[in-house]
């Protein structure tokens, strides 16, 4: 495994020259990877062949479900998207260099915050081939080096991708040994212990991969173990938005994390609600579990126990229950979410602002689908992933959680012995309104 | 143990609560701590008596230095600066519910990013009177519950101002048990367990300590291990700034973690620069160790060894090294530095541009003492710590650093369903320029 450790001390020299690089040559470098991806399209189909070729003996071997097949497959069109998506990220401004806080510490001592690249990335993901060239996109674009592995159904899609982007990049300027990709599941064990090199990981997958990856590093981690969303629909809901957004969070696409799980209604609208809604799931196939009211209501669902309240069904399944007060829907939320994405559908701006101050997730929505909690869709460019922990950056995460910041502290030979002690000289914190770089004069 | 676990769910349920109390409440209860500090002045300075006694006991039996039950001492002053402490925090704007992102996604569907408090923080400091007013007093302002562990030299003062805050706190409001203190030390150990109940850990303390916490829990770590901190003196430095900055960042206070270690300067430099300050530190009674070419300058110093270039001293000791560029001092700060604060002293621009880019520390001075590193002198208003992990807070760590942020989405009953597919709605990417709470309406 010394290879990995290689990996990882090549990445952190590149880091430290990557800090560094003009915002010229990193938009540069995307763009020559946007349209060496659409000039090698058919290489890039012939590589994920080879996937799909061994995915689909592993589908027979019942080693692989249709659905992740599916996800695999690289068309003509998602070449040229993600070639699209690579210029993008190429559009949006420079995250780094970005003054968030400028102050007057004294006359002629001045502390500005400002913006920069973390270093190392660490990222694991899912076999999906338009996955590899987005992180890294978004990598390089926050001046972050980045360490790679992606699912090994997608190993010969990823390899392809992985070196298009290095050639390119490095062609223009872009510091060698900033992308390294690892493709042995062994390597990420690796990668844990590299909390030297290695300044935040993330990783995507299961909920059981993303706990062993929390439990065995010391490297910060970002992302979610797991989406237990709910729809919350209040006594002052409309009813047709609350049966639509029910209908859309759940069936629209089950098997990611931001479906609903759980929908909660108030006890005065649960009769005509359930009953709407009831139907429409039930035509769309999905198996509601319900608590002893709400199968009052429908009492077609089966029983949902303790445990449903606790489960991410990735199904058509939906587990429901009747509440008697938005506090109650809250307090639920609170103890059996995973504070990612948690919706209230009502037309009381009271309640409205009540369940968004009290609910602790990452995004909640108001009158919206649980399904929009997504980077792209909330113009952030792109996303490396949804962050469910607190710490750095929460909800989906695009270039600024890729950004971290230092303090630069311009003076003209000052020394703390003038602010301290008899005759000190005071402080003045005057904010200012200028850029660090004009302050070297 | 099971004391721990009861107050860090008691800490839970209360930072759930906190969360939407109104600022105004929260500078109330601030107010009222500032005053009763004042009024109990004679209680505090009682109960600081006890732990000096026993200090003084411990310090005649060699468990404590001379230096540390200085710094355990409250004087009547020192109340008094507490108080005004806590005025000031009250003073400072409110760090919730600032909109620091608005976009429309589309006409009616618009994602704000607003910022909350964090949960629950747990904090471990050393035996100084005036930290835990300091840290509760952030934690309050910031919305977040917190649990706090003193030094055990502090445990009188500690449990007075503990015990203080908490009544006048929760007299006007503010959720019951929000404030939580321990106080044995293996109570410290139960509380690394309680990932689910407590957010954040801002340990301060010695570096085993703080490795301990960073190897021993799953819940994020803020803080810095160890202060490394370099002054580079480059071939353009003003030579009378360069000599100032290095005595007064090494002599003014060396047993802090801002204090310089480690001294570089340029070839072209070096004579001159290293015989002046040579002088003033022999004066100083700082013990030098330097390379060979250093050494050639001031035979009197000490030879360094490669493990001089990782010590932090924290004492009167300093080591020098002559480098022939700036690239080899950067080169030197990345590889032995802890990231903490590192300068340059230069009338060069270009020098003090490269040197700010290329140095990967949370505080980079640019012609100013490395002591000025501190959230109260960058106006920051308090610190709860200084940061050296590049996630979340780098740096000294004020209200911000205590905050987080949830996205907010506001439609109108809008679905996923319409913006997928052949007919897909587009989403328009407008930013907006209006607080969340405008969205409900």
């Amino acid at each position: 495994m010394a290879e990995v450790v290689e990996k990882a001390k090549a990445a952190r020299e590149a880091a430290l020259r990557l800090a560094k690089t003009p915002l010229k040559v990193r938009n540069r470098a995307l763009l020559r990877v946007a349209k060496a991806v659409e000039q090698s399209e058919d290489q890039l189909l012939r590589a994920n062949a080879k996937d799909m070729r061994e995915g689909e003996r592993m589908v027979e071997r019942g080693e692989l479900t249709a659905a992740t097949l599916q996800r695999l497959k690289l068309s003509p069109s998602k070449v040229r998207a993600v070639a699209e998506m690579v210029r993008s990220v190429a559009r949006l401004p420079d995250p780094l260099g970005k003054t968030v806080y400028a102050m007057e510490m004294d006359k002629g001592l001045e502390v500005y915050k400002v913006t920069c690249p973390i270093g190392v990335i660490g990222t694991v993901f899912e076999a999906r081939p338009d996955v590899l060239p987005q992180i890294a996109s978004l990598c390089l674009k926050s001046g972050n080096a980045v360490i790679m592995k992606g699912g090994r159904e997608a190993v010969h899609s990823n390899r392809a991708f992985f070196e298009l982007i290095k050639r390119e990049t490095e062609a223009v300027g872009i510091p060698r040994g900033w992308i390294q990709l690892i493709e042995a599941r062994e390597e990420v064990r690796e990668l844990l212990k590299l909390d030297q090199y290695v300044d935040l990981l993330i990783p995507r997958g299961s909920k059981a991969f993303i706990q062993y990856v929390q439990a065995n590093t010391r490297i910060p981690v970002l992302g979610h173990a797991e989406g237990i969303c709910h729809v919350y629909v209040d006594e002052h809901a409309d009813l047709s938005k609350a049966v639509s957004i029910c209908y859309d969070a759940k069936v629209q696409y089950p098997a990611v994390c931001n479906a609903v799980e759980t929908i909660l209604v108030h006890s005065k609208l649960a009769d005509r609600f359930l009953s709407k809604l009831g139907d429409l799931y039930r035509q769309a196939g999905v198996e509601i579990r319900g608590c002893p009211r709400a199968r009052r209501i429908l009492p077609w669902a089966k029983p949902a126990t303790e445990e449903d309240w606790r489960t991410e069904y990735l199904d058509l399944v939906v587990s429901v229950r009747v509440v008697n007060s938005l506090q109650e829907a809250v307090d639920h939320i609170n103890r059996y979410g995973s504070g990612h994405t948690d919706a209230i559908v009502t037309e009381s701006k009271k309640a409205a602002l009540e369940f968004v101050e009290g609910v602790d997730s990452s995004s909640v929505m108001v009158n919206a689908s649980t399904r929009f909690s997504d980077g792209y869709r909330y113009g952030l460019g792109a996303e490396v992933g949804i962050s469910t922990t607190k710490i750095h950056a929460r909800g989906p995460v695009g270039l600024e959680g890729l950004t971290t910041t230092k303090y630069v502290v311009v003076g003209r030979g000052h020394v703390v012995a003038d602010y301290v002690g008899e005759r000190a000289k005071r402080f003045t914190h005057r904010p200012l309104r200028r850029e660090w770089r004009e302050a070297l004069g």
